[in-house]
């Protein structure tokens, strides 16, 4: 399965895209970033951030796009801006004829940790294990992602939502495997 | 002037359209109501208002587009799928080559009616009189997007925004034009 992964954000989109094997190991296929100028009007930030991902849409074919669900409660200043950009993204999806998906942060960071609650170091270091990459991927949105990417292939497959299906979670196990990998 | 106001939102988006002269004078060109049903997926949604809006700008050809400004503060259920829709209406200005323009709901009301706390009917039946329609437009959707084509074109002069400029501000103006049309 390849999905793409968008970390919604109108000075800085991340966009990531993964492939994931029914054994769950995955490849890392794109990654980067859609920046528009922030003293640009919103309505032309909002075309740049579209014409970066119809990019990606074109040259990569996702199967599916997932994307962070933003919530009114994140009372930051962008989060207006962060919420028109996802909006964007999933429409980009339905003009492809691809499905969508919105994950939250809490179960980002679940499945790819394990936590919940982990910080954001925690997660660059499993996405990089996970898809065996030299360095860290920065910045941080870019990681977000391929995080995000890698969530929704493992908890699409109908087992990463619930951990007690089998001795190890998506998580454990991908900790598992890329500590083996790390050791060879 | 012809202005394209938006009032977004995923289950009913008012989409409104008038012509504005040199005098403020206004004339209704066209004016509805985009639905997407609650049950179908967010991208779907998104997908539907996108094409309606697409076709009113085919269909109407405004020289610009007015949304409503959407903040986090709203704090509802649906603040986020109308940020959603706020950000699917400016990226569709951006693709057809025209600016576009946030108002808040307190500037609109203060445009069309000279007051910024106006309640809905206040601003239903000024929309009414400035258009000279015979009912007032519903849903209130529709009415709240050709309040917000009409605040634009009229603050858009860069004479609204000051009501101390001369004798009548363009709401007070407006309501003048409206009352005496009403007693022909």
């Amino acid at each position: 399965m390849r999905v793409l992964g968008v970390d919604p954000g109108l000075t800085r989109c991340g966009v990531g895209v993964v492939d994931v094997a029914p054994d769950r190991s995955a490849r890392l296929v794109y990654v980067g970033v859609v920046r528009s100028p922030a003293d640009a009007r919103i309505e032309s930030r909002l075309a740049t951030i579209a014409a970066g991902i119809r990019e990606v849409l074109a040259a990569h074919r996702p199967d599916v796009l997932a994307v962070e669900r933003v919530f009114a409660q994140q009372n930051r200043n962008t989060v207006m801006g962060t919420a028109q950009a996802s909006g964007i993204a999933l429409l980009l999806a339905a003009e492809h004829g691809i499905p969508a998906a919105t994950h939250t942060p809490t179960e980002v960071k679940a499945a790819i940790t394990g936590y919940g609650a982990a910080d954001k170091l925690q997660v660059q270091t499993m996405v990089a294990r996970i898809l065996r990459l030299d360095a860290l991927p920065k910045p941080a949105d870019a990681a977000d992602a391929l995080a995000l990417a890698l969530c929704h292939a493992w908890r699409g497959s109908g087992l990463a939502s619930s951990g007690a299906q089998g001795p190890l979670t998506p998580a454990q196990r991908a900790w598992a495997d890329a500590e083996r990998a790390s050791r060879r």
